[in-house]
Order: structure tokens, then C-alpha cells, then sequence
């Protein structure tokens, strides 16, 4: 009876979307619970609302962020967030986390670090609960920047963790890819992954106050040049590298105009709507591929081979083009009957 | 009746195998023609030469090369693979290159340009005239490599250009990856790709000689400090940087100190042999991932749908996940029939 009764308040597809475009909050973090659903019901109702919300996203300003743990996110985003909403922005605050099995959900875990920006309310802050594979993350994180495009945020932060290939799925999903860096140059590049640094659109580094203000301004001029190492964006744009103290709020307007000064570019010279449709059809790619190999991986008998399969690689008994096609014709086999 | 003749020229995978494994350069160059070729015979047929000599290799040290054009990796080649095989190794040298479509070949495709090892009994070389996809020109290049081993090779040379991704693929099938660079730096990355600094091995300064000699020593100097901005590899591994003529073929010998030393380290450590492993489930997924995927995209059908279903995203009409769910379907579909 009970469960009778919770059927019944699962809202329809235009009740969500209504509520969405109303910017009901509570309506649009319910959409995304279901975004990030993996009950194969909740997936044919999160692509009708998705599907409705769609006409209505897009026009959004999508910031990528990411640092190691450490350098500062949650307090930039609080500072930096407020400040955009100070401007008459609507701010949303999303996480690409694939690594949330493992660290528990670290990013965004707590809204408390984000204490201002989680009170204000012209901001969404949605922490990631989001667990499992990249592709199945980056998915449910590119949906939900619609609903939340919908609901009238017109500027997106999605942030992520220094985890390697989790950038590059971020990098693909953003107008705008930020960097955080620690005042330490000439230390290790504080564990970021291979091309981080040549995706950025600009260096930030964090904790530019106090005693570390003189440490940051030499990282300022080490990461310039290191930064001039790498070949020329194709948009013409070069990456600034910028002090801020989050925690002290300077240097925050010099973020803002840069963002606006490169939108403003990019408008002008077609980038900006270049990178958008070069990242749908991606996207199309990406969900394709995703969708195919998992099909292909969650099937019971693949699942059974592959490890088989793989000892025989290793073995030297058989080549992976072998075992390739067999494990497919047993997949295309099993899934016919 | 012509057409019959040449039928029966085909050699067994038996034949084929013997060929091969006793050392006959002809039958080993068939064979990988045979690996190369597109059509769905000679698939077959491969593949079986592949199984057969699969238990006879594995043995070799396989070496990837990758430096911008006019870097000189043909005559460092040429002189770094005389030298091996003056020490008594068999050289076999392959190409990675899924530009070739665009550039001709432009890889291997003079075999003049490796004059000595071109006519040296113990080095074999191959151009590369494989055309297509990344994923389907690794494939064969892995394969050739089996090939090249079981003909008693226990040197490959894998070469690639400076194109981003197909740098990415030489690492994960060779033990050492070397970066060679122009002795010019403070200049831009002359280039050089996302993450292929980070990638290599060793880099090796080449053409330092006579005029260039001051500039290449500066060059270590600014790449040395570039390479301590990365984090340590797992292996424990430190990326030397060295200088080279292979016009004056000074510094060669330090690079095969360089590359034995490592050998000898990394079979101590067990690093050796957890990379091979890697690589072997990488590769599987990889020719999973790369048989389905083409399959799917090659399927006629769905090469009719996609840009429509590409438009519809851009226009905010469909998500990309509705797409790719509506052509999945649709593919199985058509292939159930």
C-alpha cells in the first residue's frame, strides 16, 4: 500500500519539466536524482524530461575546475560563485567525480565548504553522488547541466579532481577550462595528469596571500613560461596565469573578465559555437560508445570469458583480435536468442 | 586460369609460420602484407599465422620513437639500429603512422633515408603503407610486431609522428619511449602533443652538433627542469635527457646504456613484466573496443542516420544519449535480420 502510494507521487515528465522551467529547486534536484538513476524505468523518464528541457538549455556560460585536493576548490567556488551572483548571475555548481567510490564522494561531499554559496538563493549546489564508470559520470553530468540550464542558471561550474582522464571528459563539457594551482612552482606539477595543463584556458593560483604572496608571484612567472612550451590553441587564445587568495577575495574580478573577455572573443570569432557543436557531435560519439560497451561488458556471458580471455593473451595462446572476435560473436550470439 | 595460378601461390599459415620462423625475410613480408590487407580472407588467414606464432614471441625489446618532422628519426635510426646490430641484436624497424592517408606515407615511405640499415642483413624494415583509423593501424602494427619477433627480431624500433593520439598508442605497446627533440628550447613545444613529454622514457636531444652544440646543452638544461614538473613515474623511473648527433653518431652509446640499464632495472623491479601485462589487457579492450565500434559505424544504416541524428543534437532537438539508444537499436535490428 505504502508503495502504492509512492507510485503515485512520481511526478510526469511535463510536471518535472513545468517545474524545471519555474526554477523550483526542489523539483529540479529530484530531475537530476533521477538523471543519476541507474533503474532502467528512471532512464526512460530522465530522457522524455531531458528531451523537454533541451529547447530551453544552451545558453549558459560552462566553466570547468579542477586542482589536486588541497589547492582550494571548494573556497574559490564559494568566493568566486558569490561574486557571479553579486553580478545578477544564476550560478549552478556541478562535480564530475568518477573517483567517488573510492574517496566517498570527497568533491562537494560537504556542502559546508561551500557555506555562503549553499545559503544563497541564486545558487544550486549539487553535490556528486555519482558512482561508477567516466563515460556513465560525464553522461549524467551533461544532462544534468541541462536541466539545470533550463531551470535559468545561466552560469555552470562543473568542477573535478586531478584524477587524469576525468579533466578530459570535463575539458569536453566546458566553454572555459580553469586550473588551480598551489603557490610551489619548480615543486612537482603537484601530481596533475598528462596535458591538464595544455587544456586550461587559464592558471589560477590559489592562496596568493600572506607569506605564500612572494612564492606565488615566482610559480606566476615559472608557469608563463612553462606554459608558452605548449603549441598555440587553435583559437588563438593564450592562457593567463593569475593570482588569487580565495580566502582574502583578490584577485576574483580579474577571473570574471577574463571568463567574459574571452566569451566575448570567441563569440566574435565563431570559437565559441565551433567548440559547442565540435562537443556535441563528441557527445554523440562518446554516449554511442559508452552505451555499446556497456551492453557489450554487463552481459553475464562476456563477463564470464573475459578474464579467461585475458589469461590467454597473457599466456601468448591467443591474440586480442582473436579473443576480440569470439567474445563479440558469443555477445551477438547470446543476445538473439 | 591466371587468377587460379595465383590462388594456389597462397601459402598455408603453416607455411607461412615455418617461413617465418626460420628467419625468411620474403615470407616475413607477406605475412604482414597479409596482416595489413582489409579483406575478409586474408583476415582470417592472419589470424591464424598470428596464433601460430604467438608462443614464439614476446621476446624482444620493443622501443618506440616519436619527434616532429625534420627532427631526423630516420637517420638517427638508420645509425642507432647499425649500432644494435653491430652489438649483434636483429633489428626490425615498424611504423605507426594513421596520418599516412593525408601524408602519403610520409613515414618510412623513403627507405633510402635508413641507407645502411636498408641494406644491413640483420634489419629488417618496413614501410608503412597502412591506411585507416588509429585503432585499426595499431592493431596491425601489434600484430606485425608478433610477427617480426617470431622471425627472431630482438630489437623493435617502432617509429611515430608528432600527431597527438598515435603517440599514445606506440607507448602502450613498447617497454621504452623516446621523445627526440631539435635542440631549440624555449621555443614552442616544437609541436609536440598532450602529454607526450610526459610519456617519455628518455628524450633525446638530436643534431647536437657543431653550431647547435651550445643551444642543445641549454636545451637539457630547460627540458631537464621541464621534466622534474612532472610527477614520478610508478617505476620509479627518471627520464634522462641526452644529447646526440646521429649525423656524427656521437651520444649513441649512452642511449643504449640508457636503454639496457633500464631493461636490467625494470626486470629487477617486476615493472618489466606488469607492463606487458597491462598491455595485454589494454590491447583487448582495445580490439574489443575497436571491432564493435567498427562494426557498428561501418554498418550502412547507421552511417545513414548519424548526421541526422548529429544535427538533431546540435539543434537542441535530441540528447545525445536518445541518439545513440535509437541507433544501437536500430543496428541490432538490422543485424538480428
Amino acid at each position: 500500500m505504502i508503495l502504492a502510494k509512492r507510485r503515485k507521487k512520481r511526478l510526469s515528465p511535463e510536471e518535472y519539466v513545468a517545474g524545471i522551467l519555474s526554477g523550483n529547486r526542489r523539483i529540479l534536484s529530484k530531475a537530476i536524482t533521477l538523471v543519476e538513476s541507474t533503474l532502467s524505468d528512471d532512464y526512460t523518464l530522465a530522457q522524455e524530461v531531458i528531451r523537454l528541457c533541451l529547447p530551453h538549455s544552451g545558453k549558459s556560460f560552462r566553466l570547468g575546475i579542477t586542482g589536486v585536493p588541497g589547492v582550494g576548490k571548494s573556497t574559490f567556488i564559494d568566493a568566486f560563485g558569490t561574486q557571479l551572483t553579486e553580478m545578477g548571475h544564476k550560478v549552478a555548481v556541478l562535480a564530475v567525480d568518477p573517483s567517488s567510490t573510492l574517496s566517498r564522494g570527497s568533491i562537494l561531499g560537504d556542502k559546508t565548504r561551500m557555506n555562503r554559496l549553499s545559503h544563497n538563493p541564486h545558487a544550486f549546489i549539487r553535490p556528486s553522488p555519482t558512482r561508477g564508470s567516466l563515460g556513465g559520470v560525464a553522461q549524467k553530468s551533461r544532462e544534468s547541466m541541462i536541466l539545470c540550464e533550463a531551470a535559468g542558471y545561466d552560469f555552470l561550474i562543473v568542477e573535478t579532481v586531478g584524477v587524469g582522464q576525468s579533466e578530459v571528459t570535463v575539458h569536453s563539457m566546458v566553454d572555459f577550462f580553469l586550473l588551480l594551482m598551489l603557490p610551489n612552482a619548480g615543486d612537482e606539477l603537484q601530481g596533475i595528469k598528462k596535458g591538464v595543463m595544455e587544456m586550461a584556458d587559464a592558471l589560477i593560483i590559489n592562496k596568493s596571500d600572506g607569506a605564500f604572496l612572494k612564492k606565488a608571484r615566482i610559480s606566476k612567472v615559472a608557469y608563463s613560461q612553462a606554459l608558452r612550451l605548449f603549441p598555440r590553441k587553435t583559437s588563438g587564445w593564450r592562457p593567463p596565469v593569475l593570482l588569487v587568495s580565495a580566502l582574502e577575495e583578490t584577485g576574483l574580478a580579474k577571473v570574471t573578465d577574463t571568463l567574459f573577455t574571452y566569451q566575448k572573443q570567441m563569440l566574435a570569432n565563431g570559437n565559441w559555437i565551433r567548440r559547442r557543436e565540435n562537443q556535441a557531435t563528441h557527445w554523440l560519439k562518446e554516449s554511442i560508445q559508452y552505451r555499446l560497451l556497456s551492453a557489450f561488458f554487463s552481459h553475464p556471458q562476456v563477463e564470464q570469458s573475459l578474464s579467461q580471455w585475458e589469461e590467454a593473451i597473457r599466456k601468448q595462446r591467443s591474440s586480442p583480435a582473436q579473443a576480440a572476435d569470439a567474445l563479440i560473436a558469443q555477445w551477438f550470439n547470446a543476445s538473439k536468442r
